[in-house]
């Protein structure tokens, strides 16, 4: 097999070359048919503090990947040989990430537990499928999962990135009404075209339309204080970015408004399925760009350089 | 009828003779026989801020009182003349209180809507009755209807006051393991006494013992922030306290551990029926002190200068 290569910080991952796994009980082998590029990945070659994070580096790296398996180990019953599925980032009980505690997903074969494993519709592509396990888990735990988002409901997107895209989308496909915000007014172009009924340049403006239930993708502290201000009496606000790590709230409106705050980070596989649900549909087309896999170095540079619009997913025969 | 007349801040309420009030379709008329005493009226006394709190006044004050039924109005199917019932501060759906929409509890006779009492049990004396229907209606809402602490769960309380003393006794009857934070040497012991496993000068403290639950009845904002930091993976926060009106979080925190932050502010009839099951069991003992409803203004005063402990609550014939 063929995968690239994580050694540390400041070192570009390189592609090599290494024998394929061998499956082990409770596991499975997949050939990797498309594998998605990740900013943390970016995050993990910049800034030495992710070291701390990659137990298992050298590794090869990549957290977001679908494909098909070739080999199924004793006891998994779920999946048999032929299935394509897409690959939960963290294992569901310990929280261990592949490409980071274990061989990961920028490789042509894939040694993984098959509790992390999602069928993969017909419906959906690879590259949907690749795309839908990190950036689409991620934005759907936050939106679905924690902020219990449902049909008819008003909903806040503070931040229309690869992640409060997505979650527009599938508020919108859900039948939420979105009100969307963003500093560029290329996002609030994009909030528009997608179908949100109002977009603003800043948190504060939400509050006319008073949102019971708002998602703060972006985390820059007051844009999650201002969130709290905004939302409905007894609302919802879930965290999901963290441009900074701290926030000055007021106590005294959460407790009159009866206000709920929640931490929201990662997903599961059942958010996956969710994910996959709302492809299923057709509806959901998240921006997505297409690069070989002998390109995934190239590309993350080029994530970090930030030049690509959307996600980039990286595709194998 | 007599009352106790809220004027203004900074007047001294007066015992009053008025016309009895007359029944209406879907109110109850009850003689009134037990009548908690609030902080909050205290409060209203002192702060001339909470005059915009009370748009009734002049008003008959008090909010805290259980008695039996005398007139029932047009309508009114739950109740008939001589049950005895405790009342609920707030209205459930427009949110109004007696005492500061419409005339209160330190009366002999009180005119409420019916949606508003609930049945006493016939275990359940007049003053504990009364002082369910805020001190412990407010302490049960946080605890087990936002919070949801259940049998076997591990929960940290902030504040043994008036409050977190009825929170830490219900929470034990309920079976769970209860950690207590108090500055108060005195209200540790106390804590100790009831039954708490062990108990804290200073929320860190509790990190040790990772409440999957806390509650914060003394709202201080470190108290709070510190609370996100003790509390379990995947844990519950819940602020009561308005110590002061803001906190500094880390939402980093929040979002690695999952968590969830709730204000909790007063409570519906439903949680009034839960203190009283607690009372039922013959286990909830709060710290009631007893006064003549001629001693009203007496006890606010009392209260005011700290001199009570527990909830004084005023009988009437």
């Amino acid at each position: 097999m063929r995968g690239w290569l994580f050694t540390k910080t400041g070192v570009a991952p390189k592609l090599i070359e290494k024998d394929d796994p061998k499956v082990v009980p409770g596991e499975v082998v997949i050939d990797v048919k498309a594998a998605g590029l990740c900013h943390s990945d970016v995050a993990a070659l910049e800034d030495p503090g992710w070291m701390a994070l990659i137990p298992a580096a050298p590794v090869i790296f990549g957290h977001e990947c679908a494909g098909v398996i070739s080999e199924v180990g004793e006891g998994v019953t779920e999946f048999k040989v032929g299935d394509r599925v897409g690959v939960c980032p963290m294992h569901p009980v310990t929280g261990e990430a592949i490409g980071y505690y274990r061989d990961g997903g920028y490789a042509t074969k894939l040694l993984v537990p098959a509790v992390q494993c999602v069928h993969l519709p017909d419906e959906v592509s690879f590259v949907q499928g690749a795309a839908a396990t990190d950036a689409g888990m991620t934005s759907y735990h936050a939106m679905f999962t924690k902020g219990k988002a449902k049909a008819g409901m008003k909903v806040g997107i503070i931040g229309i990135g690869g992640l409060g895209q997505f979650a527009a989308q599938m508020a919108l496909i859900e039948g939420c009404e979105v009100y969307a915000v963003d500093k560029s007014p290329e996002a609030r172009k994009l909030a528009l075209e997608i179908g949100c009924k109002k977009v603003y340049e800043t948190v504060p403006e939400l509050k006319a339309d008073a949102p019971e239930l708002i998602v703060d993708y972006a985390g820059f502290g007051a844009t999650t204080a201002d969130a709290l201000d905004a939302v409905a009496f007894k609302g919802t606000v879930v965290i999901v970015g963290m441009g900074v790590l701290q926030s000055t709230v007021s106590t005294y409106l959460m407790i009159t408004k009866q206000l709920t705050l929640k931490g929201s980070n990662g997903g599961t596989p059942e958010d996956i399925e969710g994910v996959y649900d709302y492809f299923k549909t057709g509806k959901l087309k998240p921006q997505l760009a297409i690069i070989s896999f002998e390109e995934v170095a190239e590309g993350l540079e080029r994530l970090k350089k930030g030049e690509v619009k959307g996600r980039l997913v990286a595709v194998l025969d």
